[in-house]
């Protein structure tokens, strides 16, 4: 089984790196980019018998994947 | 207009942080977890009335976002 976690920096969080992408975006010309948020996604491969598998990676963002004071996570299960 | 662009890295090219988030999920008892790979996502936000926004993000993926000698790269406009 096959499932993916989405992390996103929470609305209103300074995003550094995206402001320095949006930047070289500009700068190389591509006047039409207004603004450049990053995150991350994690590919997690799953034994197909794991039980619950939703309620445990929504577990394993809260204890490590995520840092839920400034970041967001979603799961979609493939 | 927003787009999201997802860079991942290609088949084969070894994943260290991947690695080390599999290995920290399987010693907090997570013995379900048989792989990780981490990418990464872009949220672009472009002027409405930007032309050939796909060709255009595509470029900026070749030339600043993705590193294609080891990752690939997807163009999602929303």
């Amino acid at each position: 089984m096959r499932a993916r976690v989405y992390v996103t920096l929470k609305p209103g969080v300074h995003d550094p790196a995206g402001k320095a992408v949006q930047g070289g975006l500009s700068s190389m010309g591509y006047a039409e980019v207004q603004g450049v948020r990053i995150g991350k996604f994690f590919e997690i491969e799953l034994d197909d018998a794991a039980l619950e598998p939703r309620a445990r990676l929504e577990e394993m963002c809260r204890k490590l994947l995520a840092n839920t004071v400034i970041e967001s996570y979603r799961v979609e299960l493939l």
